[in-house]
């Protein structure tokens, strides 16, 4: 897959931090990291990426240039005076699950997205994790749009529910992890609350199960896989938004909008970045994966979830 | 696949038990339960079984024409006087959790395996979880084997661990559950702990990780999938039970010892029966599993986890 200069274009708002996290693997202080960040270093290996989002006046430029050098457009990232967003995390043996000890919004807790005009007619959207009411303002700027995704977290389901239903009902795939679908439907049997989630908007919905990989259903059919099998996995910080990378790549690239098969591809191309992602703290691994490494990948994926021999 | 007269035969030893059961969806009091049936009920599908336990004089005639009635063979099942194996337990709302109330040995607590000749040339031999030294009273009595496995259980692991180990050197594969491996090992990657357990003896690790699936690993390869997608689970009990029985029933249709390709079907035959036996209490849905059933849910799973379109 080469490619070309007549791709579609995606959207991505999300945040742009440095994080602090920790695991049994060790320690990172303040590594590059956020959603927008993470997601950009997957979806750009397939396809050009607009992002939006804020930084403060202590973002570095190498920083900066990490995604300018993948062809990243970053006009929509705003620079303002102040600190750039921070999260502390740590994650115990099971690291299925991320344990958040500090989150500083600092330059974010002001971000109002304004578009500019070259991302308007962004044909794919990802409204990663960040609050209903920018996910919403961010949606609105856009003019024609074929394909709409979005995340989100507890916080939001809890605190912003009202408004989290307004996003459900103008998107077309809610990717979002298991606790998180059980959160949002009060369902613990994820087969259930995938349909139930549908039932509130969206057309399809991907849920991610970390090691134990996906589950995406829509229109009564389920499409279901294992992660490729990290044996020492470092940091999962920043997978789901990787996952997002590759799902929204892949769908950008084949340009068809809602298709279940394309989409059941775009789901394993998510699978196959995230499982970069968790080989090292933060953007350690993902931030210099090539296409040969995602073809080499794939392939070992479909020695180890090939069934009909 | 049709039941010939010329297949090879499996031995199973395990519990045969009357078991309360307590889920979100309701209780069982009572209810036939133990792995020696759930295994024969799924293997049966397959092949002739030779079930090796004991009951006590409780247990139910029509209990015993159960299997019967399934061409399940008997004369190593032996009746004493006392009361039938009991175990109670609950799940919350973590399907995936067995938390036990009580557990009556009864007449287990003086079960003295002997094998009747005829069991003693039995080509495929399951070890269901049982003290150590059961496993290996029984294995002791079998000329041949062709292909052994066994599954254990954390109990066993922390009081009879070089028991265990004796057990390990001696079977070809190990079925066993997530949390189990993590027992077993130390270790919480379920991809470096299936490594580690083949290094303890067999050949191959299963590790069961419920609604999740199952991983496979044998000399370097794994073979991975989810389980099939069941909305409504009534009670997990005996799903690892049955996943064994589909397990040793397909790979002693085959009839070809540890062969990786035939083991990976194997896998899926166990996914497929144990997805069968959540579904109701007990033994209630998988007693009545015809073969039709089996292949059904076959197509429907192979339409969740296709990878390819």
């Amino acid at each position: 897959m080469i490619r070309g200069d007549d791709m579609s274009k995606i959207l991505v708002v999300g945040s742009v931090a440095y994080d602090t996290i920790s695991t049994p693997k060790g320690k990172a202080e303040q590594t590059l990291g956020g959603s927008a960040n993470y997601f950009s270093c997957a979806a750009s290996l397939y396809s050009d990426i607009n992002v939006v989002g804020v930084v403060g006046d202590d973002y570095a430029e190498s920083d900066l240039e990490l995604l300018r050098s993948k062809n990243v457009n970053l006009e929509g990232l705003q620079q303002v005076s102040g600190k750039t967003f921070h999260w502390e995390g740590k994650y115990e043996n099971d690291m299925n699950e991320a344990i958040t000890i500090d989150t500083q919004l600092n330059v974010f807790e002001s971000f109002d997205p304004t578009l500019p005009e070259s991302y308007q007619s962004s044909d794919y959207v990802f409204l990663a994790n960040i609050h209903p009411d920018l996910q919403i303002k961010v949606l609105d700027q856009i003019k024609e749009p074929k394909f709409v995704g979005a995340d989100t977290m507890n916080f939001w389901i809890s605190s912003q529910k009202d408004r989290l239903k307004d996003v459900l009902k103008r998107i077309d795939v809610l990717l979002i992890n298991e606790g998180e679908a059980r959160d949002l439907t009060g369902e613990w049997n994820a087969v259930k609350a995938a349909k139930m989630i549908t039932d509130m908007g969206p057309k399809g919905v991907v849920i991610k199960r970390g090691e134990y990989g996906f589950m995406m259903y829509s229109e009564g059919q389920y499409f279901m896989l294992p992660a490729y099998p990290v044996a020492d996995v470092v940091d999962p910080t920043g997978a789901g938004d990787t996952f997002a990378g590759g799902f929204f790549g892949y769908l950008s690239k084949t340009n068809e909008g809602f298709n279940f098969g394309h989409l059941k591809q775009a789901c394993i191309q998510g699978c196959l970045a995230a499982s970069f992602t968790v080989q090292d703290f933060g953007l350690g691994a993902i931030r210099s994966v090539q296409w040969t490494d995602l073809e080499k990948r794939q392939a070992e994926y479909y020695n180890v979830i090939s069934y009909l021999d």
